[in-house]
């Protein structure tokens, strides 16, 4: 298959897409000939992965340096960070080396962030081994680690050489992965095309069942819309923002409830929810509409309801999001099914009663 | 005095060269209005400056957020970045704040990597209080942190959006620090412009004694050749890796010794002298215009000797510095005074032969 375009001039890149891409050679070849390559990955993925890689890159030329992270939200430290840097400079990694980040959105987000700043930037190559990473946060060049006072609050816009989303590796997924990934293919319908909400309310099931085709489908579909996204705003001065919808909201229950005791989908699937109910009390978005919202989460297996943290706490935890300017919260609102926009006048009595309506 | 300018299209900035531009309100009230302002700075400047600058930013309309960090190269470390980073986050500064870095190059280093990665990516300014910083390290866009194996080994290239060089700062500088700095100012002339070394060797006393307009010529002249260079190559694809001349030595020097031993404009100077016997052993310089390098360098008061480090330390040392490609160490060579140019040919002999000439 033609691979996707993300177009941004002398950053665009490609985005291969399809079964069994992540161990042929042929995919490589082109970047990694006679390089070092720092395959960066954990511990959870690397006993599926990296040797099948490995082997695959060394065919195509590159000297393989492997780099083990631990599993899980927590890798996105300055001591894991510090470990990679380390780890590249006692294998002598230049600055034409290449970083290969294989796995889900942490070790994309790490891996990244250590390829944007390793030497003041060197290439990498995404390889996302988990739906939420395929769909998202592989496309777009962010990348980061979290801190203690919030999340992704380090970071660079870095883009990628190439991602080669290889969905046979979406087998090995836990359940609640895949459905925490789910709700990133959801937002991209909800905030962009009504049509694409329409293909996964009829499809969902095929989707929950792994039919690689109805899968193919999910991922293409959720790439081409967040890359013309990107392509049109590379660095969030505007229209990017709409790609948060729900995660003002999202963040609040992931910093509150302590990273990793929901799943960054299943936070932003409670914040989507809440930004629903917020846009139909900012009379956007029809209260029908907003029961569609929650009525596909749910379909997918993803909470429509936050944690019972108290409205202040929601508020506080919110008020640190780079989406505040000017010292105000701005939310992204739908405009109806498929269209969003970012709105920062809102009365701050409808975001209180919105989150107490789906946090009590 | 007009502005120079550092062309480098949408992240072109001005360079402003003059006395008492430091707290001129005037100078920020274009970038500053209605933001906050985080201004970098340490214990030995801020005592001297911060004050007056905070008054001028206040005035221009700024909310000023004053971060102190430590004196000294060990401040281009993990932990006071990640200070640094607390600190906005706790006075929460949000995506459109502005970095300030009050100080030498360790702050402009610092800050401006601050800047680079805060929430991926806010705008900063560079006020050099340094001769150092106002000739070399405010100018190109370069920020960076130390790692245990190697200076600069973590940063990006983040361009500010003004820098503001007020030659009155260097009236409070210790005499060390000065000629430190003198020594990227005479690199300058001896990659580029032969003329400017006729001149710095016919003004190098008034220099040292601190006259004001020798000071403020030296400083336009370094920082215009060096603005000519960053602006044909911001990411130092080819012609500014000429900057670095004398620098893969004295990275092995500063490393070797330990950080902050050596001066870095030290370092720098010793070097130098071994990349020009390097060159006059190569055939690309005649003996008399070496002995013009290391004349000129000791009439500033500068080291013309490396330490008494092995030649296989400074060698091994070497190894890991980031202008080596496919394993192998790339030098900078003089082809007569006032022109440079990268080679990675040279016989390890010669290499071995003019590291022991300058560091017995």
């Amino acid at each position: 298959m033609q691979p996707l375009r993300v177009t941004l001039g002398d950053r665009s890149y490609p985005i291969h897409i399809g079964a069994d891409l992540l161990d042929d050679a042929g995919m490589y070849s082109s970047y990694v000939a006679s390089r070092s390559v720092a395959v960066i990955t954990n511990r959870v993925v690397a006993p599926h992965y990296l040797q099948r890689m490995q082997r695959a890159l060394q065919t195509a030329g590159a000297r393989v340096v492997p780099v083990l992270i631990d599993d899980g939200e927590q890798a996105k430290s300055w001591a894991v960070l510090d470990h990679v840097i380390d780890v590249l400079l006692a294998a002598r990694c230049g600055r034409d080396s290449i970083v290969v980040a294989l796995g889900g959105g942490v070790v994309g987000d790490l891996a990244g962030f250590a390829a944007a700043v390793y030497q003041r930037g060197i290439a990498f190559i995404q390889v996302p081994t988990t739906l939420l990473a395929q769909v998202d946060s592989s496309v777009g060049g962010k990348t980061a680690i979290n801190h203690a006072r919030g999340k992704n609050m380090v970071g660079a816009f870095h883009q990628p050489l190439a991602v080669i989303a290889d969905v046979a590796t979406l087998d090995t997924l836990p359940d609640r992965e895949l459905r925490a990934g789910m709700a990133e293919v959801i937002k991209h319908g909800f905030i962009l095309d009504l049509q694409f909400v329409d293909w996964l309310e009829a499809n969902m099931a095929r989707l929950l069942a792994r039919d690689r085709t109805a899968l193919s489908h999910a991922v293409r579909r959720s790439c081409e819309l967040k890359a013309q996204v990107v392509g049109a705003d590379e660095r969030e001065a505007g229209l990017r923002a709409i790609l948060n919808f729900g995660h003002t909201f999202a963040h609040a229950i992931e910093a509150g409830m302590g990273y990793g005791q929901w799943l960054h989908g299943e936070a932003v699937a409670a914040g989507m929810v809440m930004a629903a109910e917020l846009s139909v009390r900012a009379g956007t978005l029809r209260r029908e509409d907003g029961a569609r919202v929650r009525a596909l989460l749910a379909r997918a297996g993803l909470p429509v309801r936050g944690p019972a943290l108290a409205v202040n706490r929601y508020l506080e935890l919110m008020q640190v999001d780079k989406k505040t300017a000017g010292g105000r919260t701005r939310f992204v609102l739908l405009d109806g099914l498929g269209r969003a926009s970012l709105r920062g006048d809102l009365d701050p009595g409808l975001v209180r009663d919105s989150i107490a309506a789906v946090a009590p």
